[in-house]
């Protein structure tokens, strides 16, 4: 914990800051009252018990700085109970990872003292952010000055402020030294070493620790592949037998390295205690809207939407929206295709400087327009998420995820399959690979590594005006830094990141066995991509909260789908091949019917494969049946303990 | 609970017997008193704490007789307690399902009075069994007369007796009232009603009853398919064109069936308070042996046994043992359609009556051949996954089903694959699978219905030449009663019945494009099936121990493995007609290209559609998740109420 900073609460005890509350400057003061005695209230009286005070303007406060910026902590005991109400699962003494309990808190291993450090920054952090989140309206009606933003028993007052817009943001502050630590040991030296995962968790969270994690298993998995793809560049082997072995052992290894990554994410989301974490009731986003009812599980008060409505909007409305803007994707494709096909003619008809440059112009108009769909079918994608009113954000986020997905999926490979299977032209179909990832990869260095930087020098430029000291400095009052890092820009998940890497893999694994040499280039990317991912998370964004997680969730299969679309092209891509069609010169008929032949076998050996290696290595199976049957065993003594004395009498 | 048959026990108060235990008639004394006693024995003294009497010998005892039989019972709330640490599931005054806890007793809504006939016999059975099981050795080194028949401390007395030969057999007695009762609203009466599942599961457990359920489900199921297909047979379509319409719908059929069926279950697993059920910690089977060592999980004394040495069996003899059957069985499936062609060739040449009787040969003698090989298979199967040595009864049991079922499946289907896409005969396939379908059925209405009936007529003779009374008769004495079940054969589980439903289902689906009158069949095999199965069950074998069961288990994935299956045999069977050939008259590889896309397709289909449809009905969800949220509010409680004085004080 940073001990540098403290904050004098209005009991005249200190404490330590922890997140930031930023309400809008025109809040009316009742509201203000009302909010922070809520938040400061008795867990018994239904308030969060955490420690709340006014961020007191530094030296260089000026008027147009807002006012209504609090800054929350909370005492060791208060963050301990905490600890066990979200379920944290911590290191017990015997080494297996049990959940959290105040009563027995002694015999967790890191447990000294009064607990102070017990609990890491983030952890704290997500605590709070939990009990803020909980924090529930009792009798009131409505925020006290705001008549119109209604209240009703159980709902988070947390949420209706933020949906209602008083609530500016609600963060996390970062911790100055142990950033520089992290910082440090993560991207500042360039060496050859792991990543330090357990630190990132640590700062970051689960979530980013598992993003970081995968990120850094993807790139050592790529290697081999890597390895065996620089023959193939250097030697020129247009060889497609050669191609078919790299092919064949390309798609064993895209199994097995998704396979093995759920065991080591299930090893290190152990280790991090978020493997047999129990998930909490989740409650609607804040953006779910309905008529208020009773919800059948919780027995609150809370807003209903009928499901077959929402079902109604899925398949009525999204799909066919999704189909529709598939079929645009394809239409500009195509268009493309015949102005590629037209400046070529003219360039074969009058070859000349300018008609040499004439050929760039469709691929220039293509990517443009691309890239203005993406961006407008992201918007609508939000858009439509958003209408079909998901009650929980996890469902809300996967429906996102898949609409997109599908739509970029659509937009980076179809020219690809088009120039594959259509055109069935592979040297067309190298060259655009090649270009395609070189370009993706320089474009993203600069929007990752070289903008963030750009922007972090200016900021610091104007940083530097408003005051003498530096960012970097460390006796930087904490009313600057709470408003250097409020202007900072908002982390908006992994979601881009692992966007980018599924892209990736799809371009190493679906034509593989035409471009040995994508494997080399993408594992050059990803050692980039590392380093400007943990440059943007330590310097450029706001530290986001923490995000219990135990898996990459819906990109796991997102992954392995497009694992078995890389059989299938792969396949077909062999079957293509010239060497191929010459064992078979009397009949194309018998050449597809093995094609398809060894297809299904292969498919049907990564089904099994999936299904024999079991996803949970079996160190960590018996950790956790031994903690199932301890827990059955204690509850069965229990129950044998008590009624001993009427037991002894019942045989009458 | 039948209270008509009572044994006095040593206290000379009565129970009802609800176990027999059957030793081999040489028993020791001295091991017979030590068993009884460790029964007797009070829980905290490490007994079991149940009731246990010698079987007085009848009236019409003879010599011959085994003296050595028991019976076994408790008091009821020793039942009570025993429901409590089997985790028994019964439904709470609100109407979900709870796990049922002695303390808590008077809130489940069946509990009257003391708790007689809150549980019925079947669940009773179970407990003493489960009681029996958990008899664990304490400081003898071997049982009491027997030196070499070792123990140690941890391990189940009840097991080890068995495994050494000493114990013939644990079974749970049969309820005639009660048997009555179901046998008429099951069987007896001829009429159109669904399966009184409930009171299957109320006599035999919730295994069985997911059993019959299942064949009725199946069997409703097909009925819309049966109904496209008659007329198909009426009016001797032979349109391709209506045939693979057909497919499609068959091929759709299956996949919403089985998504259907596993909600279903759900529902039906709910009710009967199987579904949220927690699995206990499950004990090593029987016969597995290895090196005493302690349990990592439970810490126990347990053989241990390497798992790698396992899989080195398994991978090394079992897989290549069962790919040379399958090899073998393909070998002569080749030299009987060899056999076949050379009875053709001599009835061509010179037709006689004793050469066209010469074609049925060949039919006759591979069909014997095959039988022969499924027993000796079976045999070697059991054999070899003993071998394997698994530690779980379960672990044996999946390993053992998928050796069986791969093999049956190969040997049934085969030669069908051959014709349908080697000799490409559709004529041909249709006969076959006619004549497979129908003797098939035949010979298991003989084996399942005819022959039980015609063993039960003799066991009843002879029951009646030992005594005057009849089986029938409700008067029947305790000691007759046990004689007559303890000679009944044992009931070995469901395993062959689903093999069977699964061969159906696979001529049902695989070749249902060539075959639509297929479903009729089955659906008619299937209406006997259910007499033929109840009646057995009533009246042929010894009452099972009712296992608690949550759905089908690995039946289901061998159900889904075969549509996905079907959808590549239908696709090619379309692919192969001449209607959809000539649709395609220039080319044939546009028309393989075609179907493989299409395949492909209902491929990707039938993945997404079991990705869509919940596997749990919203409303089971929805109380599943009620509990699971009303246990962490609970456990919040308890921990926020406990220190609540310590927390005034804390914020120094």
């Amino acid at each position: 914990m940073q001990k540098s900073l403290s904050v004098y609460d209005s009991d005249g005890s200190t404490f330590a800051p922890l997140v930031v509350i930023e309400l809008v400057s025109e809040t009316k003061e009742e509201a203000i009252a009302w909010l922070l005695n809520r938040v400061r209230d008795k867990q018994q009286d239904g308030g969060a018990e955490l420690l709340v005070e006014q961020l007191t303007p530094g030296a260089q406060g000026t008027e147009k700085d807002n006012p209504n910026v609090y800054v929350v902590g909370a005492s060791w005991q208060r963050l301990l109970y905490g600890a066990e109400d979200v379920g944290l699962f911590k290191e017990f003494n015997d080494g297996s990872m049990r959940g959290f309990t105040y009563a027995n808190k002694h015999n967790f291993k890191e447990f000294q003292g009064d607990g102070d450090g017990f609990l890491s920054m983030a952890e704290c952090q997500y605590i709070i952010k939990h009990e803020l989140d909980n924090l529930r309206a009792k009798d009131e009606a409505h925020v006290p000055g705001y008549p119109k933003m209604k209240l009703y028993p159980g709902k988070s007052v947390i949420r209706r402020m933020q949906s209602k817009g008083i609530l500016v943001q609600v963060f996390p502050l970062h911790e100055k030294e142990e950033l520089k630590r992290l910082s440090f040991s993560w991207f500042k030296k360039i060496k050859l070493s792991f990543q330090p995962l357990d630190d990132i968790r640590h700062y970051f969270g689960e979530g980013m620790a598992l993003y970081f994690g995968f990120l850094e298993y993807f790139t050592l998995a790529l290697i081999p592949m890597a390895l065996i793809g620089i023959p193939y560049y250097l030697f020129d082997w247009e060889d497609y037998d050669k191609f078919t072995v790299f092919a064949g052992f390309n798609l064993v290894w895209c199994t097995v390295i998704l396979e093995l990554w759920k065991r080591l994410s299930a090893s290190l989301a152990y280790g991090w205690g978020t493997l047999s974490r129990k998930k909490a009731f989740e409650e609607p986003r804040p953006g779910f809207h309905g008529v208020l009812g009773v919800n059948p599980v919780t027995g609150r008060a809370e807003p209903l939407y009928s499901n077959a409505k929402r079902q109604l909007r899925i398949y009525l409305v999204s799909v066919p929206f999704v189909l529709l803007c598939l079929y645009l994707s394809l239409y500009v494709m195509m268009i493309y295709f015949d102005m590629e096909g037209w400046a070529l003619m003219i360039h074969d008809e009058e070859p000349t400087f300018w008609t040499g440059l004439l050929l760039f112009i469709p691929s220039i108009i293509y990517a443009v327009v691309i890239e203005i769909m993406n961006l407008i079918y992201r918007y609508a994608a939000e858009f439509l998420t958003g209408w079909e009113n998901h009650r929980l954000e996890s469902t809300f986020q996967n429906h996102l995820v898949l609409k997109v997905l599908v739509f970029n999926f659509f937009n980076c490979f179809a020219s690809l399959f088009y120039i594959a299977f259509v055109m069935q032209d592979m040297v067309l179909l190298r060259q655009s690979l090649a270009t395609l990832l070189i370009t993706s990869q320089i474009l993203n260095q600069i929007m990752e590594a070289f903008l963030p930087y750009w922007l972090q020098r200016r900021r610091n430029k104007k940083a530097h005006k408003r005051m003498i000291k530096t960012m970097e400095d460390k006796e930087l009052p904490l009313s600057e830094q709470v408003k250097l890092e409020a202007d900072m820009s908002t982390y908006l998940g992994t979601f881009d990141d692992y966007l980018e890497l599924f892209l990736l893999f799809g371009y190493v694994s679906l034509f593989s066995c035409v471009y040995p040499l994508a494997a080399v280039l993408v594992v050059l990317n990803n050692v980039t991509e590392v380093y400007s991912d943990a440059f943007k998370m330590c310097k450029v964004f706001k530290r986001p909260f923490s995000e219990p997680a135990a898996n990459i969730g819906v990109w796991q299969l997102a992954f392995e789908a497009m694992s078995v679309i890389a059989v299938v092209t792969n396949c077909a891509l062999i079957g293509m091949s010239p060497q191929v069609k010459s064992y078979f010169p009397e009949s194309e008929t018998q050449l597809i019917m093995w094609v398809v032949g060894f297809e299904h076998f292969l498919l049907a050996s990564k089904f099994i494969l999936t299904f024999v290696i079991p996803d949970v290595p079996k160190h960590i199976q018996i950790k956790l049946s031994r903690l199932e049957f301890e827990s059955l065993e204690a509850l069965k003594k229990r129950h044998q303990k008590e009624p001993v004395y009427k037991r002894l009498t019942y045989r009458v």
